[in-house]
């Protein structure tokens, strides 16, 4: 398999995947309306071409099964090799009339676009360029016809193919590797940073890159004073008789995987955790099962999350304050549907629908008292029984340094 | 200098700096509204923290010199340790309300956002956002005072501070030496994508980025048949009596350099390029002369590309079908005053004033019948006096195989 040809097969793919959304949706023209991706990037950039283009960009997809690139003179080549476009438009001065032509000859009754309050991945047209493309189009009837891409966006990142999830399971393949490597390697006294020193020497020797931005990848929660949350890596210390967290993924080819993995330093003598940490850990493992098991085709995302922290708020445990599970793939946040709670900021992100083929890294934790934070978190692919665990699941706390 | 504090330095730098600028424009407030940034990342984030937010996040920068960040809980601490912000506030569940209470204490005339129709690097608020933002503030008189930040953007970007030249400064020359090190290794008959995966390995060797795409960094073209444009470097052959052009650029510590580097293999016997190369490059020298010659504070983005093109042109030759010059820094078209014709493309973009301060990469190049294609491509800095030299300027081709 050659890492140059494979990436246009997956663009290709989903080229194909993206008229059947399409026609499933309704929607006459989908438009991805960019420039300089590599400054500010629209998600769609990659799942439609999956490489940088400088000037001005129109990607567009008909329900008819057309699709069409106009883009700058320079990067037309590159277009053409995808070979999943029919009509491949290069142009100098002005993307004006080309789209213009374009347009009309389509003459779409609607036009979806990439903005979504609810879905970063549905969201990455600007809204300069939202304003370019009215005045392009203004005079037009068709300036009066946009809608939003996010149904049809979220379908199609969300219905992974079947490359798509080998390829998510190659990262976390690689993603495991690397925990257990750390905790091969830990010691009482160790700082969350040199932890996650360890980790970034460890990518890079491997030629992986991280799943998200790698100050705050891996995260690491040392210690009983410790706080959970996106805080980079820092002073707090591996100590006996106290929990260590660590949140981390990896990107492989262009995917990436989300996993936690929580370990537990024994003080002399002891054989196991202390019944605290133990309850705390079956009643997160407990809380996390329950989620994947509501996690199926036609359930919402609040309901696979709402059993999960209810399960974790009947043990007694305050609710955890994040999301219980969001997709994973070409991103760690992934978009489309959310597994969280009716919180304003997930908007209606929570309302979507659970789908064969989804990705979903799925995570919860909680303090105990005096010892620190612990954390589950797997990965799982939706299929029309349930949700199967990608990930080796980790069913007991790692031991460090246990009789 | 540990490079976990000194981002931070910069930070501190430029939000001090923005105050200034707000005030030069007369501008009451700068929200900088994203969420989700490791996936569309508005460029001001980097700018303005130096990491990557989860949930949605304003940052505020008032004329009167607050600078106010309202961030998820999780994000919270890493903002305070920026020591740059009089107000982090975390929030839980929506950033609605403390979003309202400080813009109504502010009670700003104008509210300058992220968005341009020319300009990618003002152009980071997605239009979802925007959306969203509009209707927090729905039902108030702030929802109509909304302004373009792109000056206030261009300003703040292209002036760089002392501690940007010097990074960008160091980027150049880790640049040149991995160009020197290409002209070492360069051997006729080596195809493009060879000489590409050299530069990649070298770049991971020495923990250093590339300045964009990397499936595009470098652009190499090779012989009289290779063809100039973002072309992912392929199976043209370098040649005896040919020409090899090379555009490349590492990113280092955030900032990256952009160069072109023109090489020519002799023919058995040769000493130097034959007449028409030699009055090729001497052509394209001094039209990249001439336009660095026109590059001075108050001159506008398309009198200088006049210049250089103009140069090319009169001595019979094709004028380049892309601008003269562009701003670099923390990207490799970081935005800003293009130095471009008047193209549509290129949109109010050329009509920028140059300003002390600011750091361009100068560019053109033009094909030779029969060897292929030169270019030359320098960094410069913009003084009181007109710009200088940051990079070892290429006065020759540099030549391979000569007696």
């Amino acid at each position: 398999m050659s890492p140059e040809i494979e990436p246009l097969a997956i663009v290709r793919e989903k080229l194909d995947q993206a008229v059947d959304v399409l026609q499933e949706k309704d929607v006459d023209l989908w438009i991805t309306f960019a420039r300089e991706t590599a400054q500010v990037r629209d998600p769609c950039i990659f799942l439609l071409l999956g490489f940088d283009v400088t000037w001005q960009s129109a990607l567009l997809v008909s329900k008819s099964g057309e699709r069409i690139a106009i883009v700058g003179r320079y990067d037309a080549e590159n277009v053409r090799n995808i070979n999943g476009y029919q009509q491949v438009i290069g142009y100098d001065q002005s993307i004006r009339e080309p789209l213009l032509e374009q347009i009309n000859r389509l003459n779409p009754r609607s036009i979806a676009l990439n903005y979504s309050q609810n879905d970063p991945s549905a969201d990455g047209l600007t809204h300069g360029m939202f304003r370019l493309l009215a005045n392009i189009l203004g005079g037009t009837e068709y300036a009066t016809r946009f809608v939003s891409a996010e149904d049809v966006i979220a379908a199609l990142r969300g219905r992974k193919t079947h490359a798509e999830v080998n390829r998510i399971r190659a990262a976390i393949g690689a993603t495991e590797g690397i925990l257990r490597e750390v905790e091969a390697l830990v010691k009482p006294g160790m700082v969350e940073r040199e932890i996650a020193q360890f980790v970034h020497r460890t990518v890079d020797e491997r030629g992986l890159g991280v799943a998200w931005e790698e100050s705050l990848c891996p995260l690491v929660v040392a210690g009983p004073d410790g706080t959970f949350g996106h805080r980079i890596p820092g002073d707090f210390v591996t100590q006996l008789g106290a929990l260590l967290q660590i949140d981390f993924g990896v990107e492989r080819e262009g995917f990436v995987a989300d996993l936690q993995r929580t370990m537990y330093f024994c003080l002399p003598g002891e054989k196991e955790p202390p019944e605290e940490v133990q309850k705390g850990w079956a009643v997160a493992r407990a809380a996390l099962e329950a989620g994947r098991a509501a996690l199926k085709p036609g359930a919402r995302g609040w309901e696979v999350d709402a059993v999960a922290r209810q399960t974790i708020v009947d043990a007694g445990y305050p609710e955890y304050m994040h999301a219980f599970g969001h997709h994973i793939g070409r991103n760690a946040h992934d978009g489309s549907t959310v597994l969280g709670p009716k919180w304003e900021r997930y908007g209606n992100s929570i309302e979507g629908v659970i789908e064969e083929g989804n990705v979903f890294a799925i995570e919860l934790g909680l303090y105990v008292d005096g010892y620190g934070y612990l954390g589950c978190e797997e990965d799982v692919l939706v299929t029309a029984n349930g949700a199967e665990y990608l990930s080796e699941v980790q069913e007991d706390i790692w031991l460090i340094n246990c009789d």
